[in-house]
């Protein structure tokens, strides 16, 4: 970790304005609420600026107009949390690549693993597989047959590549995920279920990120398909033949069902869901635990599911949900004689 | 890979009617969208009926009412999809079998392994448990105390059976799932929990199918049971003391609590949620997202939720369902006038 | 396991007031359907009281009022499901711990691991980690950097502790779980998402259980924190920065937005989400696919959703769900003219 940045030196490194004191040097950020003289903070979400006055930060990244009383350092920035994202990653350097096999790694003869990549413990990497320089395969992960992994991404520890993953560049993938398991294609065949063979792969795009324990499965004929910059919280599930637009992002325990396809620039929200065979268009935001059950044609934000109540409540108005059919109907019948009347 | 197969000798082989040239060869499938004259396709879900007059495919699988205006190559089959899973497999077998025990791995002195199963790198196999011949331990899997994998059973990568869990034959488990972890069982004393060992095991009939990042739980004094021939999909969970008839599917991210008992030929749709100590009949079908509350004693759909709107929409209605018994309230004082005057 | 105990030393053993045989051995617990005359058996949950009188147990352990009629022999508790939580456990002991570190485990120079802890096949433990004495690491974990494992802790099988994670005593987790993965902190740039760096850690106090595949990601700046005697069961995903009272237990499939802060001895169930940025009180109960979408600042129980139904029924009332605000409104309007005449 470096030994500190001056408030001048980070305003002429990203180019934003500075007030007050550009000789103060930061060795490392925090929240407004816990920082020290020497640590960098910031505000963006409106609802901690009352945090501003006591906050005991050297430097603050603010927008212009949060900083008209402000008395402290500050750097100016028309997005304050894009600005702390790129000011906090100087102080949270990647692991220094070690390029390299384990000795204890297991490599199919038929793979190749680049001078420049490395391999760590425990990794069983199959045939035919191919792992570009710059990037890390962490401790025990599992790559099968006819895989390739990009230039510098990295699958942090215990990723499963099954069979045909395909990934870009600069992909980040956290542990206990697996790509490219069977997508579950079932048919019934005479009261038992026959298992429809799963061909495709996964393809993953340039810049994806994939969290801890999702899957992705690889597509029943066709790939499963993963546009540039797709970041994936943990625990999502995608099925057979999904293909997702760049720059969708997707909350934690989001599922999409097969052969759905989304737009780019989505956003879905935590636990949401959506049915399979749907289209989804560009720049359509799901709120959390929505469940999608036709294809959206239209951008904005969507939503379903009723809002939390005290359960004795809840239970009440529950409960009048199975009549909601029954009470339309008497309402419309109240309605036609006062109309009757009124003709 | 074998080479191709005629369009003859795949209708005699799948007992399926021919029409048009049986001398074709095909050497892979596709999509009706993307098949070349070298491929077979299929045609089941009428919503792809219109890529049918286009497609390049030289063969296609389809219902004999589905041929009648079609010049090409056809098999024609009462179900169509059943079939074409018959024919893909010929063209997705699974990697030959390699018997015997990697030089990694790490067998318990009292675990029994058959020689003719394989067990792959960096797998360790505990006290007592057994694996039958043709049975496949991929890569990285951890098999605990007293355990049974049966014959021709294939766990394909990192998949944990933590402790007294028997599987049956031809079982297929994919990476990341978890067997025979301890059940959730808490009780409350004095302010602090205590843990309700869990004595119990896992059995998992023939032909099961598990998906990646499954949990299934072991139970507490008897067995977690899933019937022969249940299938699930990725990231479900199945709590401790559940039983699954045989033939029934659920799909990604379903939840089954504790002690719940579903019978036979159910379908559970993506993120659906069962409760503890409940009882499902057979061929029951739960729709997606939805939350059985109390027992199904009728086969049938069940559901339950709201329908997707525009957000916007969605919280005006939203805001009125904490209202609902209040309206229904209103709604009756209005009818009872009327009735009134009625009488 | 050892070969019995007398009902008059399980009575005196848990200060429990014993009638009928003191003499009877029981050598395992069943179920009360299951029970052989050489087992013990409880009955707690009311629904189970019919089995009482045909159980084949030796002893069951019972509320003072059940036993009324009971003939049997009997242990009488205040709370029967403590009582026989912790009599079971006298037949279900933990594995006994065995020192030492694999020939396969690969640790970091820097790493120290107590004389006294257990690290078990294909390990992986990383720079300046300490694992305390009793503490048990099982087959395939990966421990990061700058991690630390309490006394007495087990990490059951494939747990991974990503970087900065640090768990008190007595924790147990098991397998699949992945602790202090990166948050989702993601700040959309000129189109392109860029990562907001994760730095902080993952605090897990003592006595805490953590199910299987469940996530819990390390925090932006500050730690994610469980408080004491915090029970997760599997598949669960809390997002960066929450944190959990201590003595609060959620079900499986749960999941916790970033930033969100929860209370002691909350109850949160099953796949029931929590939003982020948002406080719930000590004391909260959720009931199971319930969505918290605001500050809860009142002890007690709190739902949404709706019931379930035939499907058919469902879609008539769901539809008018879409119409429920302009019902509400017809209903107001119509109260109106009924109120106008009663003045």
């Amino acid at each position: 970790m470096p030994a500190g940045f001056t408030a001048a030196a980070l305003a002429e490194r990203f180019a934003l304005e500075l007030i007050g004191d550009g000789g103060l040097v930061v060795s490392g950020v925090a929240t407004l609420a816990h920082a020290t003289a020497g640590q960098l903070s910031f505000l963006s979400n409106p609802r901690y600026r009352g945090q501003l006055a006591d906050s005991q930060a050297g430097v603050v990244v603010m927008r212009a107009a949060d900083a008209e009383d402000y008395a402290g350092t500050a750097l100016l920035a028309a997005d304050p949390y894009v600005a702390f994202a790129r000011i906090a990653a100087l102080f949270d350097p990647p692991p220094p690549l070690e390029p390299g096999i384990h000795a204890s790694a297991v490599v199919h003869a038929s793979a190749s693993v680049d001078p420049g990549a490395q391999v760590d413990a425990f990794c069983s990497i199959g045939a035919r597989s191919r792992i570009a320089a710059g990037a890390v395969i962490g401790p025990g992960c599992v790559i099968g047959d006819d895989c390739v992994v990009g230039e510098g991404s990295r699958l942090v520890a215990r990723v499963t590549l099954v069979r045909r993953v395909r990934l870009g560049k600069r992909v980040l993938i956290h542990p206990g995920a697996v790509l490219g398991a069977d997508g579950f294609g079932l048919a019934m065949d005479a009261g038992h279920w026959i298992k429809v063979p799963q061909q495709g792969g996964v393809l993953v795009g340039d810049d994806c990120e994939i969290g801890a324990n999702t899957t992705i499965d690889r597509g029943a004929i066709e790939d499963t398909v993963l546009g540039d910059d797709v970041r994936l919280d943990n625990q999502i599930q995608i099925g057979h033949n999904v293909r997702i637009g760049a720059h969708t992002a997707m909350a934690g325990c989001a599922a999409v069902a097969g052969s759905a396809t989304i737009g780019s620039y989505c956003l879905v929200g935590g636990a949401a869901g959506i049915l399979g065979h749907l289209e989804v268009c560009d720049r359509v935001m799901i709120t959390a635990m929505s469940l999608v059950t036709s294809s959206i044609r239209e951008p904005g934000e969507y939503s379903s599911g009723t809002p939390l109540m005290p359960n004795r409540e809840w239970r009440r108005n529950a409960a009048r949900f199975r009549q909601l059919d029954t009470l339309a109907r008497r309402v419309n019948a109240q309605d036609k004689p006062a109309r009757d009347k009124e003709d």
